[in-house]
This record gives C-alpha cells, structure tokens and sequence, in this order.
C-alpha cells in the first residue's frame, strides 16, 4: 500500500456521495486517476444506464491513464449490464495499479473484476477504506448478499421515549434541521414506506420537498431528478384515495387484496396484495418485492405500531432516533408497540453514533445478534 | 486579566475538585499562589472546621507571598466562622492581588471578602472560570440562595425510555461503568435519596461502595471518609426495619408521621413526620429541612413514582439519564410517572453532556424556562 493510498480513497469516497440521490438501484461509486501522485481524472456514477465512475475518470485521464493508478470505491465491474464491462476500459486504459475499497457483492462480479485487472498484470489491492465504502452502499451490498433491502427507521421521540401524546398529538416534536436531516433521508431512499396511522393522523405525504433539503443548487437538483417511491401498509385499505399522500403523486399500496386494484390504478397508484394466512400484511414478503424490483435501501417512517411489527420480525438494520431534549410524560405514546415480558427478551443495539441536530440529537443504534 | 489567569485558575480548579467527596456542607475550594509566574503555595478545602484552601496556600508559600497573585476558586471568605476569615490572612500574607472565580453566594460574605481586600489596595478581580466553579458547587450555591439543596435524578433508562419490566424486574440494565460512575455520584452527594418501592423492590441499599468507586486509594479514603446520608421517603412506612437498607446504617426516613419514631430510633434511623394536608409526603419541605441542616446536594435514585413526584413539583435541577443500548418493548415501565395530556404541558430540557459509560450513554439535561 502506498502512503496517499487513504487520501486518494478518501477523494474517490467524496465523488461517490454525490451519487447519493441518484444511482439506485446502481450503487454510488467514485474513481480517481492518479500518476506521479497528481490526479489525472476523476469521476462518479450519476444514474442507472449512464456511464460508470472510472469511465468518466478514464476519459478525463486520456492517454497519460498509461501506468497511473486509479483508485475505485468498488470492485470495477465485468460483465456485461447497461454499459461495457469497466474492467476492460481500465485494461485497454493501461492503468499500471488499482486500488479498491471494497470487493463488488454482486453475484455478478464478485471478485471477477479484480481477478480480470490481475490476469493481465495489474497491480491490484482492495479493502482501502471499505468500512466507509460499505457504509455508503449498505443498501446495495444488503440486496446483493440477501435479498433483501437495507431498512432504516426514523423515529422522532423525546428524551422519555415517546413519539406522541395519548391523543395522537405530536407535530413538532424535533425541530427545523431535524425534518431538514429527514428529508435528506427520504431523497436518498429508494423507497419511503409508512403505514395508514400515519397517513391518516398526520395527513403525511411523505414527499421530498426541495425547500426542506437544506441542500446546495447542484444536489438539490439531483435529489428531485429521482424521488423515492411512497409505499403505504394499509391491510384493510383505511386511507381514502383522496388523501393528500395519494393526491401528493403515484404510490404502492401494501395491502390484503381484498378490494379490486382498478381504482388504484385510475389514479397512478399500484396495489400489491401481499397477506399472510394470519390476516396481516407479510412485511418480509414486501421487502423482497421491493428489493426485487430494484429497491436498495428503505426509510420507515412510521407510528408505534407498524415501526414495532418490523422491529419484532428483525427487519429494521438500523435506527434513527431523533431525540428531542423535552419529556413528554407517562401517558403518551411510546416509540415502538414491542410488548416484551422478560428482560432477556430486551432488544440488544449498538449505539454507533450520537450528534447534535439542531437543538435535538440524532442516535443511530443498529440492532446486536 | 493576565494571559495566565486561566490556566493558574484551572489549577486551583483542580485542585479544588480533590474536595468533591468530602467538604460539604461547605463549598469545595482551592488555591495556588503565585510570583513572577512561578507557583510558590497551593491549597484545597478537604473538610468543614479545618483550614480554608487559602490557608493551605499561604502556609506554603510562607514569606514569598507578599506581593504575590493569590488565585481562589470562590471568593475568600470575610466573616468568623469555624475559622478565622482568610480575606484577613491574604490581608497579613500582603499578597499583591487575589483572582475569584467567582463571588461567594453565602450571604454572609456576598462581595464582602472581595471588598475587604480592595480596601486595603489589593488588586482584585472576579470571574476567571467563573462556569466551572459554579458547576463545581451547584450544591453550595443553590442552597445559599434559594434554601433549597441541588437536586441530581439519577435514572437507568433503555433507548425506548424504560426503567424495568412490568413485573418489576430490573437488574442490570446499565453495565458495570456505569454502576462505577452511580457509586461516584453517590460519594459526592450529600444525601443519597430514594424511596419505599426502590428499596422493596430491588432491596436497595443505596450505600458507597469502596470497590465499586473505580477510584484511587487517595480518592476513595476520602469518598468512604464521608458517606453520603441515605434518605428514605416511605409515607406508610412499608418498608420493614429489617430490609437490607436499614440493616447497611443509619438512615433519615420521611414519613406522614403515623408511627412513633422510637423503633427507628432504636435502629439508630431518624423519623421525619412531613405530611401534606393532600395525605402525602412533603417533598419540598423534606428537601428545605435538608438544607437548614446543611445539605447542599442530593442524588435522587428512586423508581417512576417518586421521581416523577419530584419532576411534576418542578424539584429536579439536572437529569443524569444512563441510557442502555436496547429496548425493553412498549409494556415496560417508564422513566417517569408523569402523565401529561397536551403537548404544551411537554417538560422542556437542555441537553448540556452526552458522553460515553463503558458500553452506555449518559445523557445529562437540565429543566429549561
């Protein structure tokens, strides 16, 4: 490894986030060229069908690519998709050493890429800041390993655990930079998916909304160019379809199939039935689908209720507490509708940060074992 | 201001802070001399009855004091107590300028330690760290001037906000780090207070526990030399003399007054009969009768009920929240009895201190408006 191995890494890790709202159901990739120790090209994945990080970076290198390294956050692809396999461009590029952060998960690749860029002499090293690059693509590398995409819940609470008064009560929990920080979330989901009790309490629309980002011109734009997909549980079909989360534009409804889907349909909704022989909507059965389709990663935002059957089927890879420095009593909600007995049922997390957002805090745990 | 003020006051800062365990009911003080920037004498308060730090200091410094910068981390005090004043022996020592950190809140010294000096042409000046010697004696302070002690809520919580099971059960939420920290904050306390359900439940002693201090042998002399008074607030006085908290020592109990104190006198306990015209257990008249006997700060360990008590009367001066990394589910009990209805009715905090306790969080917030 070389000295400027991590820096360099670093700058290709910078360039693959500006991918961060668009690249589904690609991941966000990032490759830099560098000769001499000076970057010669550089580029990122902007969107599904366009070109790869390390073409853009190849042709910005050109002819001096010749015995540069170029540093990947991803194992560069070999076969086949939407555009030519890049393993081949760094081959016929020349490149003398290429540096990865991470091995592809696809099955597809899966080690291939590399092995390609070895056959024919390249000097080649992978696991360069790969907890980063994992972090960046968790959703990808989840879909690829099990089929499944990778779930996120945002929850916003106060400091006693609870989400809302006994009445329902609860705009305006967090403040001003937390929903800025929510809404950053739902643009880099490929889908937000709520339940009807939010829907209907919140009169919710759970929309990315351009003045809400918080972002600059450039990401702004990228962010609106591909909006999640609204996914809504309603088992018994609860939410009228003149709702303002319906009226908001096209969303998927998760329900039990007993209604004909045509009226969905007429107003650019989908209905996907999807029960279980107990009555319920099967949740695991969902995120196949979705990740089936594409899907990557998932942000749930949801009430009690639908957020604690996730969390009782395990399906939740991580938690965001947005926690409000305010106790709002004994008698409101709580933050998951969990019953657990005994103490050994208690759900492990690990806490892996902590941040002040604005006058609130953002607590990122993610479940142990 | 000298451009060393801060860092000689931090010293005394330190040093001061050797007292945390030991000098109430008076404030932890300390003290450093200095000459041409060279420490000449330094002192700290370790006990009431025994010399100021200021005396310490001066004892040190000897006849290199006059002319001397004296820097105190509370103004020296003017009046007779069970010492002589030290604004007279900074006087006789002749040192040339005294630095306070702050002013002493004792309205027997109010300024006039400061004023002594100045007439005599002392330099002097007050406020260098003037937010770290009052965090340092919030006790002290509050007591002087309000006749009210500092009240600290210890509580163990889960991230959804919970202290135990349903069924009470309890043990072990927060790991061993933090169980360490609670015996610290118990040695530093004036009073360690909690109530019948706590006691019953966990069989709860409440006592300081050299092993378990996680401190030097130095420190933990001093923290086991004075034991925090364990006060119990059992208004029917359910809890039998032969519990495991009254066999560990002496205790202060506060009752509604309905038994005659001579069996708890026998034990070497103390009866308080503070009974409320409602049937309850006065608890700003207990925490006033603690204060008119000198305590200046209390760590409240206690369960939902009484500590919620404490909340909704607005007696809680800072929440020290050790928060486990799990869930314990929607049945558990909560970090407090307090049933608010409306969101408006929402207990405001600040959150002053995140940090890590082993593989806990403690999350310190105080009441706000």
């Amino acid at each position: 490894m070389n000295s400027n191995d991590h820096a360099w890494m670093a700058r290709a890790l910078q360039l693959a986030r500006k991918g961060l709202y668009t690249t589904h159901p690609n991941p966000r990739v990032g490759c830099v060229i560098v000769k001499d120790d000076v970057l010669i090209g550089e580029g990122w994945h902007l969107r599904a069908g366009e070109p790869h990080a390390e073409v853009h970076a190849l042709r910005q290198a050109g002819e001096a690519a010749r015995g540069a390294t170029a540093y990947v956050t991803l194992e560069p692809c070999s076969h086949h998709g939407r555009t030519p396999p890049c393993a081949e461009a760094l081959v016929k590029a020349g490149v003398g050493r290429v540096v990865a952060a991470m091995q592809d998960p696809n099955p597809q690749v899966a080690g291939r890429g590399l092995a390609r860029l070895r056959s024919v002499g390249i000097e080649v090293s992978s696991g360069v800041l790969e907890n980063e690059a994992r972090a960046l693509n968790a959703g990808f590398i989840k879909r690829m390993e099990t089929g499944l995409p990778h779930v996120r819940a945002k929850l916003a609470m106060s400091l006693d655990g609870r989400t809302a008064m006994a009445s329902g009560e609860s705009q305006w929990i967090t403040g001003s930079a937390a929903r800025a920080e929510v809404q950053r979330l739902r643009a880099q989901a490929s889908v937000v998916l709520t339940g009807a009790d939010t829907v209907l309490m919140d009169h919710a629309r759970l929309t990315v909304r351009a003045a809400e980002l918080g972002l600059d011109d450039e990401l702004t734009q990228l962010a609106l160019q591909r909006p999640p997909v609204r996914v809504l549980v309603d088992g018994r079909l609860r939410v009228p379809l003149d709702a303002p989360f319906f009226q908001a534009g096209p969303a998927l409804v998760a329900s039990l199939g007993n209604e004909p889907a045509a009226r969905y349909q007429a107003g650019g909704h989908e209905l996907l039935a999807l029960p279980t022989p107990e009555g319920r909507v099967d949740l695991p059965g969902l995120l196949r689908e979705l990740a089936g389709r594409g899907v990557n990663e998932v942000l749930l935002e949801a009430g009690p209720r639908l957020a604690g059957a996730f969390a009782a089927q395990g399906l939740i890879d991580e938690y965001l507490l947005f926690v409000a420095a305010k106790f709002l009593g004994s008698s409101a909600r709580p933050l998951l509708d969990l019953p657990l007995e005994r103490m050994r049922e208690a759900r492990e997390l690990r806490i892996v940060d902590i941040r002040a957002v604005g006058d609130d805090w953002k607590i990122t745990a993610v479940p142990q074992g």
